[in-house]
């Protein structure tokens, strides 16, 4: 008896190492310098692009931009492949996020919440990139945190002022698209500004997305992208929450003003300044997914992506991932083991307790406690930023015997659980996924490997 | 513009006609009079019971016994097999549920309380079962709500004493595997306690299950198979609630005498009445997926079985679904169109408003709101009782314009999600599944179609 427990134990501890190694190749394929350098070769004087390609005589001048935590190590690979053919280059990201780069300058800012850092870049990245022409190319990186890392409100709106108008919004509930819909409005680079600014020059923008379904419109607040929304869906948000006594002014008289017809409307379909704009999405959760897909092919696993969009509240998503788990074990279904099911996204956690954690950890402790004595599965939810929560730890590792040694140790999970107190739980197991800072952030996946490559995996039906 | 959405309601109509077509040979595999024709069957003197062949020369006599809401629709199908051949029969079945039988009595009884007709009817089971020989046969016939239907308090326990004990368990939120525990405990059927009667008879347990992941000893609290529960457990959930001065004195001095050892057990593993015990699930959630998702095949869809073991908050589960059906329908994963992905279960609503519905009905709205304009696909969410909550359908479906065209009626989406008002939303878009209830309970089925057979369907990747 004793015998067995160690043999699955054995088992187990060999899945964990290949999620480990799963959710690596995933961070590769969401790494900065990795995605630019796939995405971008010179060879022969022509520059690739993605599937475009561009011969470097037809640019006179090739320019960098761009906003987010990841740009500054985008940029960095950009310049040791393009070096001295960059004409200029400026990049804002969050303070501590900087590289020291010899044709980029790097400018730090404030995230989440914008400063005057961040609007003496945008300034001067629109100084840089105005009155380009139809000779040049501009190369912009975007990332997570772009849209406060580019904050550039219009004439007459002060930074403040635009942050009332957020601030005001986010305390009546507001989606996250109204939010953005007012942000946009009130800026001179976001729904689709920089592409007018940069017109008519070339703009190829390089998109490292952490939202779900990567709404090009939405990552940064579009600065490339045209904008569906209207001054008069911004007198709808404001009418809907009653906010127009409470905001600034000018931006009250700047949104009447647009409804008028006397304001000019962000950049939309069929623009002139689009024609010349392609935007690329060179890393998301989906392409991890898809790394991560790769290589538990290449440990022996049958993988199957569940999806990339998932949502909702952590200990509920995680019972359904559980459930699948437990089908294989029990019926060989969606898929027979070896398995290795893959889902992406960002769920939310809506906090009861004071304990500390973060929704990957939650997951994992939510997951364990439905697989308890299930046998032979490994759950790893992380995130690919790094850093799950206020913790150190990326994510944690779930298996049919964690609530078993758990209780031996004399934890209780269902009080973990219920207190959001997950980090202490898998600390003291030695069941945390620590990666540090990871340098990217393509949302958080999730990597299920259910029985072992190689050996008879039993199941019913 | 108008052609086009008239083009897609078309598919969606078409894709709809398809899940419910599905459905339906979902509940035929249901069905409690398909179940025992397909698994029972009488051809040259030989029974076939599931892949077991008795020569009907070794029984002397066969008997007839069951609980639960379909058991008087399998002992009706049963009598039909086997006619004559039946020496005698009693199945207790909840009001309104009898059918007119010669051979099998049917006692109608209480449910979901237990009542003075099921003891009479378990009284009266227990003779007719008592002092079989070797040479007998009975067949033993569980539905959904045999425990209830199934009452026998042991000697010196009263109906009214055992019923307070289970309240008081429900009252301070006990697990409804300890309720289990304590029911078996102070009973003479369950807890393998049927098996007991019978033997040295053969028994053959033919069990049609409503409970996730088919537990043989929780299904009717287990009359014919071992329990691995003991008094000693029954002790510590006393302890653990606080429940010793508040449970009647009978109850309190059987669990305490059984704890030293004066009282017999329940049936354990190994224990000899269980050497001539057949239990066989004939009719499951599982087995209904198996059926939608041979139809699902027939009618051209790439069938996913993803689980049958689905629980969790129902607008928290559809979320993940909805994930699921947005992937298929964007890159083509778990795969591509036509997609019919299946899954069952049971999912809970945590009641906020003071709506009409049912826990399928909101499923079906959460998944609405998720899918909205997202284009071919429809999700119907669905009892397989035929009964959705407290209303008359059985369940709903959703698709891409579900949405969309409740707005253009003035309904609100989100504010019926709020108030758990489901059915009047539905009933007023017309999209209810109304089959009237269908004689069987294998919890519900979600099945989710995405693009239609014999199109072309574009996904992007």
């Amino acid at each position: 008896m004793q015998e067995r427990i160690f043999r699955v134990k054995k088992i187990l501890r060999s899945l964990r190492g290949d999620a480990q190694k799963i959710f690596t190749q995933a961070l590769r394929a969401a790494d900065p310098k990795n995605i630019i350098s796939s995405q971008i070769s010179l060879r022969k004087k022509i520059l690739r692009i993605g599937v475009r390609t561009y011969p470097l005589s037809r640019f006179e001048r090739i320019f960098v931009a761009g906003c987010g935590k990841a740009s500054a190590a985008m940029a960095y690979s950009l310049e040791r492949i393009l070096g001295s053919q960059i004409t200029a280059g400026l990049v804002n990201v969050k303070y501590g996020h900087s590289l020291k780069l010899k044709r980029i300058r790097i400018q730090e800012a404030g995230h989440p919440l914008p400063d005057q850092k961040g609007l003496e870049g945008a300034r001067e990245m629109k100084r840089m990139l105005s009155n380009l022409t139809e000779g040049d190319l501009v190369i912009f990186l975007i990332s997570g945190g772009g849209s406060a890392l580019l904050p550039f409100p219009l004439p007459g709106i002060s930074l403040a002022e635009k942050q009332k108008v957020t601030n005001l919004l986010l305390g009546c509930g507001a989606a996250i698209q109204e939010l953005n819909t007012l942000r946009k409005h009130l800026s001179v680079l976001k729904g689709g500004g920089l592409a007018r600014v940069v017109y008519p020059a070339t703009l190829v923008s390089l998109v490292l997305s952490d939202v779900i379904g990567d709404p090009l419109d939405a990552i940064a607040s579009g600065p490339t992208v045209s904008d569906p929304t209207t001054f008069a869906d911004c007198e709808r948000i404001l009418d809907r929450y009653g906010l127009w006594e409470k905001i600034p002014l000018s931006v009250a008289r700047h949104i009447r003003e647009g409804v008028r017809g006397n304001r000019e409307e962000t950049l939309k379909e069929g623009a002139p300044a689009l024609t010349k704009v392609y935007n690329l999405i060179v890393g998301n959760n989906l392409l991890s997914m898809k790394a991560a897909q790769q290589k538990a092919r290449s440990l022996g696993y049958r993988p199957l992506m569940l999806s990339s969009l998932i949502e909702g509240e952590t200990r509920e998503v995680a019972k359904v991932h559980a459930a699948i788990a437990k089908e294989v074990l029990l019926t060989g279904n969606p898929l027979p083991p070896p398995a290795c099911i893959l889902s992406g996204g960002e769920t939310t956690v809506t906090l009861k307790g004071k304990g500390q954690g973060g929704r990957n950890q939650e997951f994992a402790l939510a997951a364990a406690l439905e697989i308890a004595g299930r046998g032979e599965a490994v759950i790893l939810a992380a995130g690919t930023d790094g850093t799950d929560g206020p913790t150190d730890a990326a994510g944690a590792f779930a298996d049919g015997e964690t609530v078993e040694r758990a209780r031996a140790m004399g934890l209780d999970p269902w009080r973990s659980l219920e207190e959001n107190d997950s980090y202490p739980f898998f600390k003291k197991l030695d069941d945390l996924l620590i990666t540090g800072p990871t340098g990217t952030n393509v949302m958080d996946l999730r990597i299920m490997l259910v029985g072992k490559p190689g050996r008879k995996n039993i199941h019913r039906g």
